[in-house]
């Protein structure tokens, strides 16, 4: 028996179709039965998680959790999260359920070990990712050299992620501000660059910039399609 | 209370990404709460429609039904299938719930006789949805001219569906047949073009051929986000 995937989400909206997507197009398949079974709850009620982490917002874990419960009645035999900052709350999550919740930031940071060793990873995301230390814990796990952002280079993606993406404004006017961001980071040691908002994805694929880029979104989506016992496209 | 919306999906899957992203980008909003909540599940055991009204092959409509009591149990307040020839079933499966399907193709015939007053439409889509007639009904219905894919025509649209589309295989070798195809329904009448396979506007997208084209997928997305009680992007 083959197993199904759950999608909690909402975190944003264009993120979860982004992971969708990568769900579908990384499945072999040559017809629609080929495909894996995938629940989606995109809750746009659940909080900002960087302003909880940071600034006492509102906690996110009760409208997660909705959607959780959502996803165990559908059935679904995994559960994901297509944002970063989101993983903050997993212990929380996985207090609540059987179902196992694959951790996005350690598949990612196996997999740089695994494709770029000894080489240094800049760490691109939000503030509030970035606070949790969420991402130096899963790198430093994993034994990758990795540096993370200073304060300017912070606002910059902050804009990128909040006033753009988020906000459905377009991205072509961006493209040196996001083109300045990698040179910066590079000329400070990096030799490539971890996606680490779900956002960005979005960004580096329409903004045609130099990486190279690890997409922790590319790899959730594989190790989700192998977890439910499925042959992925790319390795 | 704004309201929510279920995709009953997995026909295919990629069209069912296309109508997810679709309602995200017509919704307006500045931030990931401003949209809409929306459940999804995307059943991959649904039998091919097609081959179910062609050809006795296994009924969809009990597939149908498992997702349709997910999407229930989530607490949708409408549904909407991104499969034009899923429509045939449509009667069967409102008897079995209280909440609104919305119906893709009289949104799409609705949204013809407003756009295009007098021209005629050429309706694209597979031999089971031609086969049904769902799409002459609802254009007569809305008082639109129509003609409809001889048989020559016909294979070719199978063809693009379901050996490339849905087979995951590259579109761009096919940008010829793709536009011989327009170009011989233009000779006999047609003004515009009905994209009625929701693989269809994956087709149009990555081909860059001339229309124009009107996409039922987004006159679904958008008719599914006014029902909500959200405003729109595009009229």
């Amino acid at each position: 028996m083959k197993k199904s995937i759950g999608i909690l989400g909402g975190m944003g909206p264009l993120a979860t179709a982004d992971l969708f997507i990568k769900i579908v197009t990384q499945t072999k398949a040559e017809r629609d039965n080929d495909h894996i079974r995938v629940y989606i709850d995109s809750n746009s009620a659940i909080p900002d998680r960087t302003a909880a982490i940071l600034n006492g917002g509102p906690d996110p874990v009760e409208e997660m959790t909705s959607a959780l419960r959502h996803l165990e009645s559908c059935g679904a035999d995994c559960i994901i999260m297509p944002c970063n900052t989101a993983h903050y709350f997993l212990p929380r999550l996985q207090e609540k359920t059987e179902i196992p919740i694959l951790n996005m930031l350690e598949i990612t940071a196996q997999n740089c070990a695994l494709r770029y060793p000894g080489r240094c990873a800049a760490v691109l995301g939000t503030r509030g990712t970035l606070a949790t230390g969420l991402y130096s814990a899963a790198l430093e796990k994993a034994g990758v050299d990795y540096l993370l952002p200073d304060e300017g280079e912070q606002d910059v993606l902050m804009h990128l992620i909040y006033d753009v993406v988020k906000a459905s404004r377009p991205l072509e006017p961006e493209a040196d501000v996001w083109a300045a961001l990698l040179d910066a980071l590079r000329t400070r040691g990096a030799d490539y660059f971890i996606l680490g908002c779900t956002e960005l994805p979005i960004v580096a694929s329409t903004l045609d910039a130099e990486g190279p880029f690890v997409d922790p979104t590319l790899e959730l989506a594989k190790a989700a399609v192998r977890f439910c016992g499925y042959e992925t496209v790319e390795k």
